[in-house]
């Protein structure tokens, strides 16, 4: 599915969500992350042996809630297939550490061996199902 | 589990979290919620018929990932057997609709009858296992 404008206007005015994956066993797992948004795509950085690479391997799903920071709280769920890459992901890697660090300009863009020295890996999520949203 | 001092406090600090909860059939759903704390267990107010009543019903599990607002984001995941509670839920009801509003006060508590008029429920999560925790 395409992303609404709206739906994209408040993604892309936030920087952190809670990022659920599900492991093969059934047991699911939330924690804080940074992410960022290409097109109907959101991406995350994360080491290739950490529990939500693992369960986005094992169960190819993920689901980002990201909210506002005052009341009322707006907030939207994004859901839908999602997979880890480690092709060209330096540019996006680049722009998350932007985000997370509160830079002008993304630094330098690592390439993909020198991110694959350090285990870094991106999880994709095809934004296919949408809510719920509040006040966006 | 007994929580540790240092999250309770940031729990007691913060209103909203993300709940995740999952369906019998393995799906599993993300939406924004105001929550409060009653010793080691957390209670969040829904309506009978939704989506993170009836998984609870049918699973009996829940996450709920709570976050601080600014830089760095503190973050805390408490996750465990979840339940839907119907009785004596008035004052807990009233406490977290004290926190939705910002009131000084909480309102006067309505009667479990009253509740059960509206199909308002307690989601009560046994903080069984705590983490990812993050600069708390």
């Amino acid at each position: 599915m395409s992303l609404e404008d709206p739906i994209r206007t408040f993604l892309d005015s936030q920087i952190v969500g809670v990022l659920a994956t599900r492991s093969a066993s059934g047991s699911f797992h939330q924690s804080l992350v940074y992410y960022g948004r290409d097109a109907d795509r959101l991406f995350i950085s994360t080491e290739t042996q950490r529990r939500k690479a693992r369960d986005v391997r094992e169960t190819g799903w993920a689901s980002l809630c990201v909210m506002g920071h005052e009341r009322p709280f707006p907030s939207v769920t994004v859901a839908g297939p999602a997979f880890v890459e480690t092709d060209d992901i330096g540019v996006r890697t680049a722009a998350l550490a932007q985000r997370m660090l509160g830079l002008e300009e993304a630094p330098e863009p690592q390439t993909d061996e020198a991110l694959a020295g350090v285990r870094r890996v991106l999880i994709v999520i095809e934004a296919e199902h949408v809510g719920p949203s509040s006040y966006i």
